[in-house]
């Protein structure tokens, strides 16, 4: 969808005055990519305001939008967006994307009302568009080439840090433009622990979990393996990666419209709680991805927000036995029209055949 | 300076609670580097808050801690923290550092009065004590090394973006724990525009330009090189950058405690002015660095924030000939006892010898 579409849906629907301050909601409705920005959307028109080193940047983008003018501020930013909102009665910020010092500044400004709302660009947000699809089906795929060639990658790498670099390094030849995060990569006992910060822990033989993702044109992919790198297989890591396969399995097979999305992630615990292992998944099923890592829907127990075709989400069932064993499997699955369709292709095996 | 003793002189200096939400400030006074936390610290002890995924890392770091204690939350986070409150008559919150909706979920739980405050942290992490300068140290150095080897890394890169990646490759070979930002790489026209975003343009013959630096224990490196690599030096390319570097050098000059940090400022500025190249200039001298690469104190026209030792700024004059030519050389700066001790040691010259 042309950003000219974005900005104008937006204006159609306001009713009051709305500064969107939170620079991911610039991106979405405007292309902007700086660091700096606020976009004043009213019923009849938008206001782009940023500073000086993005003069150039934001004219050509702003030229290519629907009513938007350009308002480029050297210093005063609070008066700036005052004069912006030229009398308004009212204006909606974004409470979720403005510091309460902000809110203070703009307060003592401006003899409107200034209303919090929470969510109204994110609302748009949740139903990627043929272009946001490409764009994470573009991350996804660079996250599966750099898994397709993950055992080279291990036998070149000394520690967890190394691979993590290496895993990187073959997204970036992909098209990954930066990864998401530092990977995730785990060896042995270190793979119990859901948030594992990599280290100079050697590479070794037995489980290893990978948990890494890049973004292309702002949009995230976001996966998980867990395999057996060398050497003979512990039987309990067997049955641990099995059971969480299942997990996994059942709860992409759960992902269709019309459903909370909270029954995405009773689909994987129950298979855990069948097989014992229930008590040692420590967090949520998954969520949605996009613009942000972590956005919605809210893929846990209990969301009663409805799944519709274009949302993105992740599914990544994972069991914990402390010190000991972790697997955790997560895929991207896109919300068709009647079902749900993984954007991650890679195999799921504990081993390689 | 032990964490502990951190902690232990803002609770002495208290004279109401204080809610520590800033995520910096709190590995400033902690030590803890996950990203999620608060810290209730009041005259007589403190409360270290966070979720049930740091449990076993915050147990280990509050033991270490003066009279703190630890509560982990699952849920409700702003119930938890009123909780902690404990009927206070008043607490003071970083304005700066919490959302608007934060704010309001607070006070429709608390009935004592909520302060703003800003700066109240940030104040103690002005003065670097021998850690964090050992750690600036450590990081200013391997972005020494980077340069040091650039010219066989910039004939190794085919591109901007690829060369940007193996200055970050070599800074992590010395310590760099990852790139503060995705190195500037800028060749020929691109260093005209101070912000240029490095890409698929291909390395060339001339002027280059590279803004970079990385982190070390959360400490920042940020350094500005520029240098003619290959082929016939073009005159005016070699007088900008002659009149550049002897900004920086009556910058770096400047520095010594007691002074307006602006005093940094006008003496980089009035080298530029005395050679014509002052409109040229589009930005301030430089900036503090630390845990933020931009932070205290403010080293621009005006700033009345006096130096004092332990302070560590940035000095970086530019000049930018619209689509021509872009010259910047930037340093960092430890402020000593009776003067400026320069961190990055790398040799500024245009040409290597």
């Amino acid at each position: 969808m042309e950003h000219s579409v974005r900005v104008r849906r937006l204006m159609q629907d306001l009713k009051e005055p709305l500064l969107v301050s939170s620079i991911v909601n610039i991106r979405y409705l405007t292309g902007f990519s700086g660091s700096n920005a606020f976009l004043y959307a009213t019923p009849d028109g938008c206001t782009f305001v940023t500073d000086g080193r993005y003069e150039e940047v934001a004219g050509a983008l702003v030229d290519d939008l629907a009513a938007t003018e350009l308002k480029i501020y050297k210093a005063g930013l609070y008066d700036r967006l005052v004069e912006v909102f030229d009398g308004a009665p009212a204006v909606q910020l974004e409470a979720a994307h403005l510091t309460w010092q902000a809110h203070q500044e703009i307060a003592a400004r401006f003899d409107g009302r200034l209303e919090a709302t929470v969510g109204v660009v994110e609302a748009y947000r949740l139903r990627k568009d043929s272009d946001e699809i490409a764009a994470l089906r573009r991350a996804a795929a660079a996250g599966d080439h750099a898994f397709s060639i993950v055992e080279s990658l291990a036998h070149r790498a000394e520690t967890e840090a190394d691979l993590g670099e290496l895993l990187v390094a073959a997204m970036a030849a992909e098209g990954g433009e930066r990864a998401g995060w530092p990977p995730i990569v785990a060896v042995g006992g270190n793979a119990s622990r859901p948030h594992h910060r990599s280290g100079s822990d050697a590479m070794a033989a037995g489980l290893l979990l990978l948990d890494y993702g890049c973004v292309v044109e702002g949009y995230h992919s976001d996966m998980t393996r867990t395999i057996w790198l060398d050497g003979e297989v512990d039987s309990e890591a067997e049955r641990v990666h099995a059971a969480v396969l299942e997990s996994n399995e059942a709860g992409i097979a759960a992902v269709r419209p019309g459903i909370p999305a909270g029954d995405v992630d009773t689909a994987c615990r129950q298979v855990l709680a069948a097989s014992g292992y229930e008590e040692y998944f420590l967090h949520s099923a998954g969520h949605g991805v996009g613009l942000e890592i972590h956005e919605g829907p809210s893929v846990r127990k209990g969301s009663n927000e409805i799944l519709e075709p274009g949302q993105v989400l992740t599914v990544e069932p994972g069991v914990y036995l402390p010190g000991r064993i972790g697997v955790r499997i997560e895929d991207m699955v896109l919300v068709t029209e009647d079902g749900g369709e993984v954007l991650t292709t890679s195999s799921k095996e504990m081993r390689s055949t």
